[in-house]
C-alpha cells in the first residue's frame, strides 16, 4: 500500500476484542413474556451499534460504540413485530429497524439523549419468498431477506431480481425499499423503487398495505411515500417485487476516452438515446487506473443483456455514439474469458465488489477510505464536478495535513454509478493519509465541505446512500419546506409517539 | 347511428343555453381589492361549474350546474395564487384548482353544503414555458399551459414532451400532474409522473418546490407526494419535466389475432422483453371493428420510435414475438401514406382522437357513451376481463332495458392502453342506448356494478382517470388504512383550513 499510495502501512493497528469493549448497561429489562424475542446479548447489542460508514468502521476497529441498542428483537412473524412496537411504545423505547445492517449514513445508530432507551428490531428471520408469480414476473418478498438470500430461492424458479447495490452481501430487500438503494442497472430500474410493484409494512397505528398493481393513478402513490421512508413511518415487513428471467444474452465492452468530459458527452448522449444500457459506468483517469488497469484514460463500461434475444444491435448504435465522441473502443476479450466479458470490465467489477471487504486492513494501515455520491444535471455537470473535486481535494490536505498533489496526496476519484436523461450520478472515491487516532474528525471535517459544495452547486445530498442521521442537516436544507411539514404530519398520523429510528430525516 | 348501433337517433335533443341556465346566486363578492382577479360573471361560473364524465357532459347539455363556483379566480403570477389561497382561507371559501377542466371523475365539481362558498381557481393565464435546457433535456413550464400550447413552445427548441393524453387538446401540465395523467408512451414512461423532474406547487402554508435532479435517493420524493394529490395540498404553479428531441424514426405495424387472449399472450411477452415499445395497443374484436376496420380479430397497434437510431430491430423483434403468439403483422401500408404509419393504424388514430368531441352529439341522440379503466397484474388478467365484460353488459342490461344481445344491445368493448411487465392496464368503452331524461341515474347505476367487479378481482379504481370525487367511495377501501392516515395527517400540516379542493380523494 505504501508503494503505491505514499501512505499507509506499519505500524498496522489491532482491531478491540469484543471482550474488551466498554458496554453500556441495557437500561431495559428483557420482557419475560416474550419468550426469546428480545436480547441483551453482548454480541447482539454491539453488532447492531453502528453501520458501515468509515466512521462506524473505525470506531468498530477502535472498540467506541457510543449508542447501542439496549435490546435487539429478532421477530419471527409479522405479529411479533406488532407485538415489539407496542411493547416499545409503552416502555417509551425508540425503534430501529435492522435490516443487513450496510448504512453508510448512520442510519441505524440511535443517537438519543441519556435516558432514551432504544430496540433495534433486526428483520433478520423475516427472509423468505413468500410467492413467486412466474407469469407476472413478480416475487412477494419478506423484507429481511438479504441478497443472496432471496436470488437463491429465485433461482429455483428460474428467475432473478437483479437487483446488485455493492452491499448486495449482507443487504436486505426491506433495507433498500426503506432507504431507494440503486442497484445493478445504470439507467432505467436504477433504484429499488423502479422494481416495486406494492410493499406492505406494520405502523404502530396499523398495517400499510398497498394493492398489488402493474400501475396505478389512484391518489398518490402509497409506496413511494414508504420508498426513502428510512423507518419513520413503520416497519416494512414484505413487497411485491418486479423479477425477470435471467439475462442469456449479454455483451460488455469497455471504451476508452481521452479524457472525462469526452466520455461524459458520450454517456450523455447515450443516456438520452433510449437504448437503455444495462450498465453505462464511466470511469475517470484514476478510477480507470486503480480498478481496471487503465492508463491515462476515461474508461466507459457498457453492458446491455436480455433474456429473450440479442442485443448486438443496441450494443452497435452505443458504441456509434461513443466513437463519435472519441472514445475508442477495447477489443472484447478472446472466447473463454466466460460471460461475454472482456478482460478490463472483468477487473473492474471484481475489484468493485472487493472494495467495502478491504475496509476494515485500510483502518488497520492508517488508510483513509471512503465515498460520496450526488445527482445532477447535464448542464451544470462540468462546473459541478470541477467545484466539487476541488473542494474534496483541499479539504482532504487540510485535514490530512498530506501534500495536496504527489506521491503521499489524497486521491479523489470518480465514476457514473447510474445516468438518465436529464444528468449522471456521479460517485466519488477518496482515499487519503489517516489521521490516526483523529479518523473520525478527518473525514467529518472533509464530509462537511463536499456536502457544502455539492449543495451549493445544486445536486443532492444523497442519489442512493440514503439520509440517516449523518446527511440529514444538508437533507433539511435540500427538501421543500412544506413537503417537510406534509412529511411530519404523516409521521404523526401513524407513529403519534414517535418512537419509530427518530433522528434519521427528521431532527 | 340507429343503422350502425340499433338505437340513437330521432328525436334529437336540443342543449340549453347559455341563458336559460338557472343559476344558484354567487355566495362570496368579488373583492374589490383584487382588481380583475376575481370573476362572477355566468359564462365563467358555468364553464367551471363540471367537468367531462359522460354524467358531466349530459347534465351540461340538460343546463343542470347544481354546483357552480361562487367565484372563478384567474391569477397571472404565483403571488397572485398566493393572494387567493390567503383570502379564500380568511373567508372560509373551498378552493378548486382548475386546469382544463377536463376531468372525468368530478375533480373539479366541489359538492358541499348549501352555504360553503367555493372559489376556482383557473390556472389558464400561467401558461408558459419559462426555461429550457438543451443539454439536460428539460423545460420548466407553467402549470397552466395546455398540451397545444406547450408542444408549440417547445417545438421553437425542437423539442418535444409527447404526453398526449387523449384530453390533449385543454387539458394542462398541471392538471396531469395533479391527475397522475397517462400520456403516448404505452410502456415505461406511462404517467406524466416519469417525465417530472421537479414541482413547485403554493399550499395554504408555504412554497413546495423540490429541487430539480435526474435522480435523487434523499427520502420519500416530494414530487411523488404531489402526483396525484389532486389539489388536497395546494396548487401546482410550475414543473420541470424531461423532454426530447422529435422522433425522426418511426414505425408502426398493426397485428392481427385470432382473438383478445391471444393478443394479450403476445403483449405480456413484448412488455416483459425490454423493447419497450412507444405504442403497444391492443385492441379488441368489437374495438377493432369499431375503430380500425377490423374484421373479427383482435389487433394490436405497435409503434417504435427514436431521434437518433433507425428503429427497425427492435421492431422486428416484437414481431417476432407477436409471429409467435399466432399474430399476422398486416402488411405496411404503401409509401405515400405518409409518417410511416399505415392504413389501419392511422384509421384507429383518427377515431380515438375524434371520439370526445362526439360527446354532445351522442347525448343529443340518446346514446350513452363513456369509458371506465383499470389495471391488473397478468396472472389474473383473463378471468378479471371475463368478469368486468360480463358485470359490464347484464348491469347495462339492467339500468337500459335494452336486450343483452344482438341489435340494439349495449357495445362493451376494450383496449390496453399502456402495458407493463407485470400486467397491462385495461381500458372499457361503453356505448348504449341512453334512458333519456335518466342518464345520469342509468350509469351511476352501471359504474357502481362495474367499479365493485373492478376492486373485487382485484384491480385498481383507475390506472389514468384519477380518483376526483366518483371514485372516492371506492379508493377508501383500496388504498391503505395507515397511508389514509398518513396523508390526512401531510394535508392537515399544509392545509389546516381544509380548504384545498375538498372531497376529492378524502371525504
Amino acid at each position: 500500500m505504501t508503494e503505491r499510495l505514499g501512505f499507509g502501512g506499519p505500524p498496522v493497528g489491532e482491531p478491540v476484542g469484543l471482550g474488551e469493549v466498554e458496554l453500556r448497561r441495557p437500561r431495559l429489562k428483557t420482557p419475560e413474556s416474550f419468550d426469546g424475542l428480545f436480547s441483551d446479548g453482548r454480541y447482539e447489542r454491539i453488532s447492531h451499534a453502528l453501520g458501515k460508514a468509515y466512521r462506524d468502521v473505525v470506531r468498530g476497529f477502535r472498540g467506541e460504540f457510543p449508542n447501542p441498542p439496549d435490546l435487539v428483537a429478532s421477530p419471527g412473524e409479522e405479529s411479533e413485530v406488532e407485538l415489539v412496537l407496542a411493547w416499545c411504545e409503552e416502555q417509551g423505547a425508540a425503534v430501529v429497524p435492522f435490516g443487513g445492517g450496510t448504512s453508510v449514513v448512520g442510519g441505524v445508530e440511535a443517537r438519543l439523549d441519556e435516558d432514551a432507551p432504544v430496540v433495534t428490531l433486526d428483520l433478520r428471520r423475516l427472509d423468505r419468498v413468500l410467492e413467486v408469480d412466474p407469469v407476472s414476473l413478480a416475487a412477494r418478498i419478506q423484507a429481511g431477506a438479504t441478497g443472496p438470500s432471496l436470488e437463491r430461492q429465485l433461482r429455483e424458479h428460474g428467475l432473478t431480481l437483479r437487483h446488485f447495490p455493492q452491499s448486495f452481501e449482507y443487504s436486505t430487500l426491506g433495507g433498500w425499499v426503506a432507504t431507494r438503494a440503486g442497484g445493478h442497472f445504470a439507467t432505467l430500474e436504477t433504484h429499488i423503487d423502479d422494481l416495486v410493484s406494492s410493499v406492505r409494512a406494520i405502523t404502530p397505528r396499523g398495517t400499510w398495505e398497498s394493492r398489488r398493481l402493474p400501475g396505478s393513478g389512484a391518489g398518490p402513490s402509497p409506496d413511494r411515500m414508504l420508498l426513502g421512508s428510512e423507518g419513520i413511518l413503520g416497519v416494512i415487513t414484505e413487497a411485491w417485487v418486479r423479477v425477470r428471467e435471467r439475462p442469456r444474452f449479454k455483451l460488455s465492452r469497455a471504451i476508452g476516452f481521452g479524457d472525462f468530459t469526452a466520455g461524459a458527452g458520450a454517456v450523455r448522449e447515450i443516456s438520452q438515446s433510449g437504448l437503455h444500457p444495462s450498465n453505462c459506468r464511466l470511469l475517470d483517469q484514476l478510477e480507470a487506473e486503480m480498478f481496471a488497469g487503465g492508463a491515462g484514460e476515461a474508461i466507459l463500461v457498457l453492458g446491455f443483456e436480455a433474456a429473450g434475444h440479442e442485443v448486438g444491435w443496441p450494443m452497435e448504435q452505443a458504441l456509434e455514439i461513443a466513437r463519435a465522441h472519441g472514445g475508442e473502443p477495447k477489443e472484447p476479450a478472446a472466447a473463454g474469458t466466460g460471460d461475454g466479458v472482456e478482460g478490463v470490465v472483468e477487473e473492474w467489477r471484481s475489484a468493485f465488489l472487493q472494495i467495502p471487504y478491504l475496509r476494515d486492513s485500510m483502518v488497520a494501515c492508517g488508510v483513509l477510505s471512503e465515498t460520496f455520491e450526488t445527482a445532477i444535471t447535464w448542464e451544470r455537470f462540468e462546473g459541478f464536478h470541477t467545484e466539487v473535486m476541488e473542494t474534496a481535494r483541499r479539504a482532504l490536505a487540510e485535514a490530512s495535513g498530506a501534500p495536496r498533489e504527489g506521491a503521499g496526496s489524497a486521491r479523489v476519484s470518480c465514476r457514473f454509478t447510474h445516468v438518465y436523461p436529464d444528468g449522471p450520478a456521479p460517485y466519488y472515491t477518496v482515499i487519503a493519509p489517516a489521521v490516526r487516532g483523529g479518523e473520525v474528525e478527518q473525514w467529518d471535517e472533509v464530509k462537511v465541505a463536499v456536502s457544502e459544495a455539492l449543495l451549493a452547486a445544486g445536486g443532492t445530498i444523497t442519489h442512493h446512500h440514503a439520509v440517516g442521521r449523518d446527511h440529514r442537516p444538508f437533507y433539511e436544507r435540500q427538501r421543500p419546506g412544506a413537503f417537510a411539514a406534509a412529511m411530519r404530519g404523516a409521521k404523526s398520523a401513524v407513529d403519534p409517539s414517535g418512537i419509530m429510528n427518530p433522528g434519521v430525516l427528521f431532527e
